[in-house]
């Protein structure tokens, strides 16, 4: 059983990110010079829900460096999915390529998958778990476009209390030193207090912002997510709101020359679209970035196996996990696995913690 | 932004179609010339309807080019399809890739692709409106299968009042002298006003029979379509007139022998299956023929550059287009863009006339 | 019309067999030397039914091979399933393609798919007729698990009357010496009459069983497969029979050490999951032999077409086929033909015999 799988961005060191961002970075300059070095190897991508932007940009990643695909996107059609299990699935797969990237509704699906597969399993998002190339992405964008990853006056935009990519993003740049994030939101849709924990003890400042407005001169970078509807109260409540989180000509032209505007994409109307021939609009970019990211990312761990997992745990006695969308409860014959830190345990699978 | 699309083949001239068929046949006669010469490059097939031919010849041309797929072909299924706009799908997936084949339900949506992508786009089919590389098909194959595209008596058969694959051969024809035109179908399904005019003001010779028997044997060319039930006012008109445009062995019994029997594909019963391996029968020739005049194309849209857009107009105050299919009515951020030629100004998108 | 497809395994001789099972050990031993052999070639997978397994191992037997993949496995979605005949759609991918894989839920279809392609057609399931493929798997697994396919006790344990792929087996293992047949299934589920023929005129030994108990400790291979549920008259009498037939540790324990269990897998729950790990669990080994004896076929029925195909028999007057599932009754331009063996006539199609 191959050990060396990418299923939380946490899991491998701030050097190791180091590295990836510099190959993707050398991998955009010099693309010829990768060309054929996946030559003869298979990439199987198991889509069990779709995300077509995800998935094409992951197989231009790998044709990119001369390798190949197979895979499914239909989970429906799909007879893999019907009546067998994600273990079979996945250590038959393994037979047949030489790297597993896996999309899956249900948290913890990637990590369950590792446990079984042959080759390494790459996590392409596990329900609104992990999705760590997304955030490789976003560092492989902020290190080009601002030339480091300390030192940043960083605007999150939108709802950032639900949102996966964001938390993930602050997490991370918690790790570079003098970063200051401006939580840019409704009280409601705030950062949860665990985000908050990360970024006092990283030593990063934090400020509350009321609306766009009132910070966008002083910002280095604002990362723009979307308001759902359904998350306010009521419709006139949603009406209210949110037109202050909707970056238009009129707040840009508060902005610093050298703003970058990013977003994970899709947006819906977050961004007004005069914005996006402004030179400070990144988001396209970031997209490209991401296939960079990805390459670099294929790259590492078909080659040089330098990408190492976090261990399984170990199981409880009585002890099942609390997250009604975690694997466990779909796959029964999943082992129950727990790690200790400090005094808390907490699922291996989806990360969730015992009560 | 790059301007050397295909949205139109009218938007190139006659001695760059003749390249390209010089092209497609070198291709055929000699395959393995070409094998490599797309190595590293990658097309993107979106096809916001299915397609599944269409798709299939397009990939096949691109792999025996060398070159590398990605792309999706379920709408329904797909992320990109779900609230995003045409053109942030196009920028992303032209970051990804060095070609974008596009087919579309609404008119005009290459256009607009064309507009916001970074590499080159290539209509294959936007709603009822184009389709330039099955015209381009039925170039190489007439050229091919009868030597030159001058002096052609060509019989157009069954609906050739909304055959947009009929109207545009015979606009393409027209550009050649002298070709003759048989128009064979009911009073009700014949050829509309405009396609009437451009085959006078082309010195092309045109004629409207009522049955193919009158006229099979004078053809060198028999253009077959199929005629849909729902067109005929009642069941019994369609029983009626079905025989008549149906080619069966009796009638192909007075046609020439190097007569050249075409059809787009697929068909229902408008050709009888007898006639299949009929020497006469060029149909399925044809489809081969369609996957060599797709390499040509790619292989000059990718290294030479050459094939050169029609404009993009101006927007004209207040002026909407008035066509309901056209696909600025549902991408609203698309500038209104119309271009002036006589007295009339029509959409650059879809190419309607402002009434 | 080449003549070279594989539809039916005792088609080719023992002897190709025997070639077939050495090259795809050979491959197996020696992957390197294949990596380029099919550069330059296109596989057609011609998927009308989904079965995503079978289409993943077929193309990644084609992508190690350096060649390239098209097609479709979404019949629904996909236009060439719609109104278009098989033969049309057939002509035309072949056409495009060096190798036709078909996936149909007819019987009889591969057969009539040969009948109008350009190249090679391979059989990957006609409906409940024919899976030589998953036999061809079979054979490369036993030979390499136990050395030779001669002299082997063979459990054959489940559902085993309607199982295509136990009978494919059973009649495989026939044409070698001194094999003795386990058939271990409740009197209800028990082979059907013509593979007990087989079985005795072959002279190889059967005998019936009623439980996996009885007979494990006696067997060199254990084939499982899966019993329905709606096999059984009742409930009840499905709960009472389960059991028997589900392998798990106990049973297990009185096997001997060299057992090797084997499955075509999906499985549902007719092998413990605490099995999977046991040394003599074969079925996830046979699934990557299964991609090598894929990869071997495809190298041969495109380097050597040493395949040969069944001849296609003759019509007879006033004779259709009385299977209601052959491709005949829904593709009316094939030809009626039947082959004669001993006194009885069976449809070329679906081997049905004629009444």
């Amino acid at each position: 059983m191959n050990a060396h799988h990418l299923i939380d961005l946490n899991d491998i060191s701030v050097e190791q990110w180091d590295a990836l961002i510099r190959l993707a970075a050398d991998i955009r300059l010099n693309p010829r010079d990768y060309m054929g070095r996946c030559r003869g190897r298979i990439m199987a991508t198991l889509f069990y829900e779709p995300s077509t932007r995800t998935q094409m940009s992951f197989q231009a990643a790998m044709l990119r460096l001369g390798g190949e695909i197979i895979g499914f996107d239909n989970p429906g059609n799909s007879s893999v999915s019907k009546g067998e299990s994600l273990k079979d699935t996945v250590r038959i797969v393994s037979g047949y390529s030489d790297l597993i990237v896996m999309r899956h509704p249900q948290e913890g699906a990637a990590k369950a998958a590792s446990m079984y597969s042959l080759c390494p399993v790459i996590n392409a998002g596990d329900g609104g778990h992990l999705h760590p190339t997304q955030t490789l992405t976003d560092l492989v964008t902020l290190s080009n476009e601002k030339g480091s990853l300390s030192g940043l006056k960083i605007g999150v935009c939108g709802d950032i209390k639900y949102g996966r990519t964001v938390h993930s993003l602050i997490k991370a740049m918690c790790k570079f030193s003098g970063n200051v994030f401006y939580l840019i939101s409704t009280p409601e849709l705030g950062v949860p207090g665990y985000i908050k924990e990360v970024m006092s003890s990283s030593g990063c400042g934090c400020l509350e912002v009321n609306s766009l407005e009132e910070c966008i001169g002083e910002l280095d970078v604002l990362y723009m997510t979307r308001i759902q509807r359904e998350r306010f109260a009521t419709p006139e409540e949603y009406e209210r709101n949110r037109g202050v989180y909707i970056l238009d000509r009129k707040k840009l032209s508060k902005a610093k020359a050298d703003l970058s505007i990013m977003h994970p994409l899709p947006r819906v109307d977050e961004i007004e679209d005069a914005i996006d021939d402004d030179r400070r609009a990144v988001y396209y970019r970031q997209a490209v970035f991401g296939m960079y990211a990805r390459m670099a990312l294929i790259l590492r761990m078909l080659e040089e196996d330098v990408i190492t997992a976090k261990g399984f745990g170990k199981p409880i006695d009585g002890a099942v996990c609390t997250n009604p969308r975690c694997i466990t409860h779909t796959e029964h014959y999943l082992p129950g696995c727990f790690s200790q830190e400090g005094g808390a345990s907490s699922c291996c699978y989806c990360d969730t913690r015992l009560a």
